[in-house]
């Protein structure tokens, strides 16, 4: 682990940060059982979300030259909240500067950002987070749901 | 159960067709663990659906008196899918009508346009699906995922 220095700032993405997200949700992706890293999927997906900031955002936590942090939200609707709600997604530190809480700085900015915009929930959707996930996640107030999750792909 | 006549057809829910819709998913609400049905906010949630059709569809299997059956799909953004994929919530059959496949009628339904409209993916995020309905879209192709969905719900 190496340090950054403490001009840390949390803002949105943008297109010239692509190249460095891909890699963060690439590495990512590699580590969930559930998923293959695919420079060209990842792209495209990011890139769709920093074109339409309507339905999501990318945060990032970094410094003048490097992202160290980064968390994908995308909005939707849910009429059993009966309001927009936020889907978690991609939330990846940097390898080289985990435990040094950026996670939690960039989680504690989500939170504030949800609230100040009036979205009614925040559900994650990662996959297969890890024991250590889950208990950041309850610190944060995060509940776990009844929820069965069940997929279907489409071939390409 | 009563049966309708033969001439039932599937299209996009309107406006018009709010009353009923929310009827449908209060019904489902008292039936799920996680919620409690709440007729404003099933009304403010299916409205924003309605009027946004880029964030979501609302299709009904009708009469021209009635709604049998209905689904909500969400549209969002997969990174891991590196395109537009589909939640897929609010599946519901009138009480009066299950059991005669109008809920397969409409899944076949979804399934063509998801193909069609190039989604790469259906997640079913309903809360605490039953063995039967589990067995139920385990037939269309739906698998489990590995998912731990988490949540946090914040206070009106």
């Amino acid at each position: 682990m190496s340090s950054v220095d403490n001009q840390t700032r949390i803002e949105p993405a943008t297109l010239e940060d692509l190249p460095m997200l891909i890699d963060l949700t690439m590495d990512l992706f590699r580590m969930e059982e559930d998923f293959e890293p695919d420079h060209f999927r990842q792209e495209e997906g990011l890139r769709l979300i920093l074109e339409q900031p309507n339905r999501g955002r990318i945060f990032v936590l970094r410094t003048d030259y490097k992202i160290v942090a980064m968390v994908n939200l995308l909005f939707t609707i849910s009429t059993a909240m009966g309001g927009f709600v936020i889907l978690l997604e991609d939330l990846v530190v940097h390898p080289d500067h985990r435990g040094q809480s950026y996670g939690t700085q960039l989680m504690e900015y989500v939170l504030d950002f949800a609230k100040k915009k009036d979205f009614k929930r925040i559900t994650l959707l990662t996959d297969k987070i890890s024991a250590e996930s889950q208990r950041f996640f309850l610190r944060f107030g995060f509940d776990y749901s009844h929820m069965i999750p069940m997929r279907l792909t489409f071939a390409p």
